[in-house]
């Protein structure tokens, strides 16, 4: 019977299966990707250690650093239920089930829709979720950022260097991400913030050719071929309905990281933690198999 | 008028000075050293993204991180009060005063001390708390690690390497550090483990030459060169008398590091976080930034 299953392999669960193995547990990890939303990060200047490191690199750093360690890892695998029976926890996937003493979610965090018209239409054919993987297919070209957060100000600075002009729309009176962010963005005359405004409709024929918005309660177009999407992420706790949640959907979590639920533990985004950030994911994951540890020890 | 000061510069205080240098915050970093405990750690092999690095390594990697930054640092300087004045809260140090619309208490632990006769008298005479800095100086020689947790097996397997033999004397009946680190110990033949053992006088003339213990009710003595004290840390919090703080003098924080008193926060070690990690204390550090962020805005 297995120790500890852990679901997700972000900083979070990777944090946490290395220190699972250092420990010498019985360990799954079952994921449906390596490094969560941290691949789809650009540039990285705030883990603590590395002044300056692209998403892609930080999680190559983090996979070898959890395949040094020869972890069971079941990947691109989905999980759909989560239960308790007796003394065990059943883990069910698209593909199989699994049952351990414990498990940690570390599902992490997905991107948020928008919810208007045109948006399922044209994503993937100009309207996108990530700037680091996308950007660079717009070389050139108009773009749009939805969004006002560090993860928009993130894009357009990606952006910035390579589109011809970035609209930053905002829904909000100002801007709320970092403002050495703001400032380099506001000193770009490649880039116009749009403060106050909703955009509607993403309009297209095959891929995006623009879309449209209300500011200040006046309806305008704005012609695009590019939209990244950058309003915000929801925990993937979907599957995790026999444990208390939020109203955001997010694990509640004490400070040992156990859940309501014994024998099960939660760490990183997918939590109530209350900032979403790398270097406090992998702090809660490695905190959270250390509450694993002590629960084990006092199973026996 | 500083928004914030810190107090402390190991993996919480830098990465809560690097958060709040990104968000523009007025900013001074009071501490006696850089890196704090982890200065004095060995190999490391369990912050994620590096794979092995030293205690040092880190520390400096951690400190050019925070100095690309420029932040206000005082050094070698010690804070012995800190107290709350209308809406300020008053640093004093053994050099000044300072004030800030917030402080954030990241200030560790240091060594615990074993309380024994030949203690003061030994220090760094042959006794030392510090493996790391002091362990090159045994070469050849036999020495004891006195301690159960992870600092006591980390010493020992560092010790391993250049002592000509080591005791690891343990008061516990079983060892309680990571399982990896004691299977590589226990293979060793240059090791000894004293379980159920107390170390109740150090010997010595000039320098160290041996210690006294008792062993299952019956008292010897051991012929030692070194002896490396492993038994745990004590808050740093001494100076926080008007903070609420638990038994272990640990400085109670809620999940957005705040303590009982407003505009005052706390973050790593010297805090109640059920877990003592570089990796945690330097998540809890960016939590702790993240929390004075919006108690400023709230204030404007």
């Amino acid at each position: 019977m297995l120790d500890l299953i852990i679901i997700g392999a972000g900083p979070a669960g990777i944090t946490a299966a290395v220190y699972a193995a250092r420990k010498k547990m019985n360990l799954l990890v079952i994921t449906k990707d390596i490094g969560g939303q941290t691949a789809w990060s650009g540039d990285i200047e705030n883990y603590t250690g590395y002044q300056f490191i692209t998403g892609p690199e930080l999680v190559a750093k983090f996979e070898e650093h959890m395949r040094k360690h020869n972890i069971a890892l079941k990947e691109n695998e989905e999980v759909i239920e989560l239960t308790k029976k007796d003394n065990k926890v059943c883990v069910k996937t698209d593909k199989g089930e699994y049952e351990a003493k414990t498990v940690m979610v570390a599902s992490g965090k997905r991107s948020r829709e928008l919810g208007i018209p045109g948006e399922k239409e044209f994503k993937n054919k100009g309207l996108t979720y990530c700037a680091t993987c996308d950007g660079p297919l717009f070389s050139g070209k108009d773009v749009a950022v939805i969004g006002g957060g560090n993860s928009a100000l993130d894009a357009t600075l990606q952006l910035m260097n390579i589109a011809k002009h970035v609209y930053l729309i905002n829904i909000a009176e100002e801007l709320t991400g970092d403002l050495v962010m703001q400032e380099k963005i506001t000193k770009s005359d490649k880039v116009s913030i749009l403060n106050n405004t909703q955009v509607t409709a993403i309009l297209g024929d095959k891929f995006v050719t623009g879309l449209k918005m209300k500011r200040v309660e006046k309806e305008e177009t704005r012609s695009v071929q590019g939209v990244f999407v950058e309003i915000g992420l929801i925990p993937n706790s979907e599957f995790a309905t026999s444990l208390e949640r939020n109203k955001k959907a997010e694990i509640k979590i004490d400070s040992y990281n156990r859940t309501n639920v014994s024998g099960i533990f939660a760490a990183g985004d997918v939590t109530d933690v209350p900032e979403k950030q790398i270097i406090i994911a992998a702090g809660e994951g490695s905190k959270a198999t250390l509450g694993v540890f002590r629960y084990l020890a006092r199973l026996k």
